[in-house]
């Protein structure tokens, strides 16, 4: 059966090479890493050799600075309550109106709980207002709080610049960036940043799903968010799942390697895609339209049908790609990324997101790109907006 | 090379069911199970039908009382905390001296964020003081948690009957059993208890380290420890670990199909060890004495000789033993286990785990019975205690 994937800001396939590596610790070398036979002596030397390439791959100074973790919202958890519990006596945390569910749902919970929270917006190209960010900051700011790349648009916002401003208003405030939907599409370097914490999730660069990491400054005070035994220096108990963090070391490896062909290629053929469908659909306008975007999304919304449709239709034709993010998907609300930045509700409900990765190919696109006129042609036909869509398509 | 595997409480191997059952999600089934298109579909099947095995594998009445989590220390850590969050004006907990050292660590932690803590006693054999228990519990007891069977010892406490008990003093206070050490090496039966929450980890019983999950009795309101998306019906945030959650069933409906043969054949070489050095080595004291114990462990003491040093010497010989927790070796502390069953200094720093699993056999017993007398001969020379051990040899 034919299949196009063009969702992997939702999840990616495993790299072969990563799956290769974990295999061993999945037969033969099952030792507890902290154990001190012989056994558990190469599980040991796998997770050390893992956090060096992780701390690599995130441009960290010390190989000290990675904790591995189950995944990016519990990277995101620990960062952020672990933050919020050493700094008790301040209140105030700044986010932005389009970080990821996960993160989002934290802060609400949070404001719930008594912290006061600024919701930051973005402007009509999803870029961010910096100056309304920084204004916000104030004595009682614990932790200001930004994505670098948003999944549903791509857009990449200035995390290191927004890092070094907000440290110069107030050298208290902690920064946390969600860097799930940046890492392994864009290179890191987050040793010369002011960055405190920046967290992953390895499912998103072709390493399985239940594997993460939470980069965390030398010298940043951390309050674990899983108490128990001395793993990962007392910031996050519980047996090492060294298959996984070996995988993600590999996946991570490649993903370095293959940087240029995800700046290159990948770009290039994301951007076919995006003006085949523009140029081909005449009810098709772009959404993600920040200059900054990581090389691999598209956002695009097709005015007065609705995303659902399109996608099952997709599907009909082995064509995987989402309305929103994937934590989200089966609810009908529309996304929050895209009513932040004022996307009008004649394309609102059917926006979609392609999102393509090394794996994806010349021909998945040229096939999407027979495909998908047809199917909107198809939909078109039956919305309830027949006057304004002759009006488009006049 | 020679491998006689004997820590299976620290870690085991990963039945190669197990591996087989999850490979497809590690290589063509990678859709994340949130998604709406068909490659998502056996992703999120199959989280379904591995949900329902744990249901019928604990004995739950419901396969929706079982969460996922990343591992033994996230379930202790999601359910203590969880359930302490929506109580949040009781503030008394009940606990054992014996618990595991995550466990343990929690209840810590908490008592130095304001929480008053019953710490229960057990006897020289290693059993609860469950009158001590009872007559802790107060109005203010939020929480009681034991675990069901003990990791050094493999005693086996009456979680049952406690539940019950402490229901009669106390109709609100709820009950965590971590269950990790329990859950393939007896039946579970949860539907019939009063126990609202129980823990367990999949690397003790065969699958993969860096998967778990924490049965939560319906009607229990619990506050997720991993706020974030809506997987887990909202308990636990995060894409969930498929290839995993599939190992972890498959391990479990074998543990549950093996069960006879741990009670019985395991039990056998268990017993077969543990009288062999017993009778072999003189200065072998039995640490085990509970009539209560899971089939597959033993703990003995050599005494006036070091626990590292035989297990070094244990590990020339290829064979893998623990003289404590994994989460604790490394650390010279002796164990608090044994400590609180008032083993003396005497064998207290000799003391050794011996844990089976079904993949133990007559050979490992005998080649292990072979080895032990040679090597604790040759430490027990090196002892600064030649009065007391000639006392004992003689």
């Amino acid at each position: 059966m034919k299949l196009v994937y063009l969702d992997n800001n939702a999840t990616t396939k495993v790299a072969p090479e990563a799956l290769e590596a974990m295999l061993p610790y999945l037969t033969e070398e099952y030792g507890n890493p902290s154990s001190i036979y012989d056994l558990a002596h190469k599980s040991n030397t796998a997770i050390k050799e893992a956090r060096e390439v992780m701390a690599d791959f995130l441009g960290a100074g010390d190989p000290k600075e990675i904790i591995f973790t189950s995944c990016g919202s519990e990277s995101a958890n620990t960062a952020v309550k672990g933050i919020l519990e050493i700094n008790r006596n301040k209140k105030h945390i700044i986010t932005t109106k389009v970080e990821h569910p996960c993160v989002l749902n934290l802060y609400k919970d949070l404001e719930k709980k008594g912290y006061s929270v600024s919701w930051i917006d973005v402007d009509t190209n999803g870029d961010l207002d910096i100056g309304q960010l920084l204004e916000s900051v104030t004595p009682d700011t614990a932790l200001v709080s930004v994505m670098m790349a948003n999944n549903e648009t791509g857009t990449i916002y200035p995390v290191d610049k927004i890092a070094q401003a907000v440290k110069m208003q107030n050298p208290e405030t902690k920064v946390f960036v969600d860097g799930v939907q940046a890492a392994g599409k864009i290179p890191l370097d987050l040793k010369n940043t002011k960055i405190d914490m920046f967290g992953i999730s390895g499912h998103k660069f072709h390493a399985p799903k239940g594997i993460g990491a939470l980069y965390v400054k030398s010298g940043t005070m951390l309050s674990p968010l899983i108490i128990g035994g001395h793993q990962e220096r007392g910031k996050r108990a519980g047996t090492e799942n060294v298959p996984y963090i070996v995988a993600m070391a590999a996946a991570a490896k490649l993903a370095k390697e293959n940087m240029n062909d995800e700046l290159t290629r990948v770009k290039a053929l994301r951007d076919k895609l995006e003006r085949g469908i523009l140029s081909k659909i005449k009810n098709a306008v772009l959404n993600s339209k920040s200059k900054n975007r990581v090389p691999n999304t598209t956002n695009i919304g097709f005015q007065y049908v609705e995303g659902e449709l399109i996608l099952l239709h997709l599907n009909d034709e082995g064509i995987c790609a989402s309305s929103g993010s994937a934590c989200t998907s089966g609810s009908l609300e529309p996304s929050h990324v895209l009513r932040a930045q004022g996307v009008p509700f004649t394309s609102l409900h059917g926006s979609i997101r392609f999102s393509l990765s090394r794996y994806t190919t010349q021909e998945d696109v040229d096939y999407t790109l027979e495909k998908l006129p047809a199917i909107i042609e198809k939909i078109v036909k039956i919305s309830p907006f027949q006057k304004e869509l002759k009006e488009i398509f006049k």
